[in-house]
């Protein structure tokens, strides 16, 4: 049988375990994943509504999941987990640009995982920062967590440490532009992630030393987009396995351009898996007949349960 | 929500629907979107061990189905389709070599949809031809249809109409060769549906005039491996829509290289969808939130259900 996590499921995990400790532990998986993984050859993720992991040798899927909620979770996960070893020691206030819905989740990864304590938000839709405010204000409350409402990009990024932009803008927008961004910044540029649709002035590019998950598909989906085939990037997981150097000095720009790809779902995906069967979250689903003689399928196919042919 | 189509639910269509009208309409359907789609581009199949049917607008999975009986269904469905266009009128025997998993599949499609009253069996697995005759019984004593087995391939195809090849042999094999092929026999080649993987001895493709469902894909996976680049094949769809004759007079030996694609796979999931809905069979899935506010992710993924709060 497989295992299936459904929306309700999911909600469940996240009540039980909490949005923190998911995101603290997909960074770890997705770590040990990146440090394995290589940069050896890697598909393209596919789109898909809802996650599938299967069985390499059997083809047999041994997960079903949501994957929006997930995919939520990873992002910030692998943006904290970019921002651990790029951003300076120290950094403390973030400037959250584009306060949609994955926004909350990148604030609690970066506060609980990086100690950001001041975030400065902004949204051209003012109900969207409206919606991150009251959202996190339990966080806000507890005095854990500085909510600044920006009246401006230009005042949120103002002196902040980090600036993460994952605006849903589906165009080569220019949300941050270079004379916003200052020495020493880590910039988390997670909204230019699919083509035709980037984020920031391709002249910050040119000033920043910039971090990429998995070059050629960074090159097709992120900010990368705006730059020449020559243009140079440094994979992340280079510096996560300590064979090359992240940030080289506190005044670079660090830069983590950050598409999402296959890898970080499986990784996320793998861990769900794991812990909701340790939680005894979620249940199975029977999508593959599993043959006594493989090689009688019309044995299975008109063997309709009795009670089936009954309560029909 | 997602309609959901489990293992036990596919035998519940099966039992109340009957394979024959299952295969019969899936043949139809498949006739219809063949014509539909006139030869424009198709991406090759996946590989994938369930079905999934989404909305093209919002890409939401309005479908997940199992695959492995419906695969069975529209292959034979699809062999039954070509054959009715292909091969000669008023063919009653037909040839079966390879008696494993689909097999029972192929002999009722060809027993309901083209009027076949004699079959003649081979497999090099006794034990897989006890179970076909074990399993088409019922039609045998209802004196609808002849089951000889065969001792040899060559005896099972002498005087046959049709020859079907669908065994589970994965490699270059030759199952069925040249000088067993007669003047005005339809080949249904069923098989050779993977890179690596054939049943026709070539020179048996030069005598032939050979139909393929997309050229590009069976010149990949079918017995079109073994040809050169420039070998001519012709679209089954052309003839279904009758912008081209198929059989051209009885004494030429036609020849369906069947691979199975993506449009067979959406066609017969598209059926299933539609009649397990009207029947009542199957249930729902929740694998994707809808979200009252598209920006409001994080009250969804916080927003465990009390009851199920409790129940933990």
């Amino acid at each position: 049988m497989t295992h299936y996590i459904d929306v309700a499921a999911m909600q469940q995990l996240v009540s039980h375990h909490g949005l923190a400790n998911l995101m603290e532990e997909i960074a770890e998986c997705i770590r040990e994943d990146f440090m394995r993984w290589g940069g050896s050859n890697q598909s393209p993720r596919t789109a898909t509504a809802f996650g599938v992991v299967a069985d390499v040798a059997t083809g047999y899927p041994t997960l079903v999941s949501e994957l929006r909620i997930t995919t939520a979770l990873r992002t910030a996960a692998t943006s904290a987990l970019a921002a651990k070893v790029l951003a300076r020691k120290n950094s403390h206030s973030m400037a959250l640009i584009g306060n949609g819905a994955q926004s909350e989740f990148q604030a609690i990864a970066f506060m609980t995982q990086l100690g950001i304590s001041e975030l400065r938000v902004f949204d051209v839709d003012r109900k969207a920062t409206d919606k991150l405010v009251a959202n996190l204000a339990p966080y806000a409350s507890k005095g854990t967590l500085t909510i600044v409402r920006a009246a401006s990009i230009r005042e949120a990024v103002r002196g902040a440490d980090i600036v993460t932009t994952i605006t849903a803008d589906k165009s080569n927008a220019t949300i941050l532009t270079d004379d916003l961004v200052e020495p020493g910044m880590h910039l988390n540029a997670v909204g230019g992630d699919c083509p035709g649709k980037t984020e920031l002035q391709p002249s910050i590019l040119l000033r920043s030393k910039v971090f990429v998950e998995y070059e050629p598909q960074t090159r097709m989906e992120g900010e990368l987009q705006q730059m020449p085939q020559d243009f140079q990037t440094h994979a992340l997981w280079r510096v996560l396995a300590g064979q090359q150097r992240g940030r080289d000095n506190a005044e670079q720009v660090t830069l983590f351009d950050s598409v999402g790809f296959a890898l970080e779902d499986l990784s996320a995906l793998r861990y769900i898996h794991a812990l909701s069967r340790k939680l005894g979250i979620g249940s199975t689903v029977d999508l593959v007949p599993v043959l006594p003689d493989p090689k009688n399928l019309f044995a299975c196919a008109t063997a309709a349960r009795p009670a089936l042919r009954q309560a029909a």
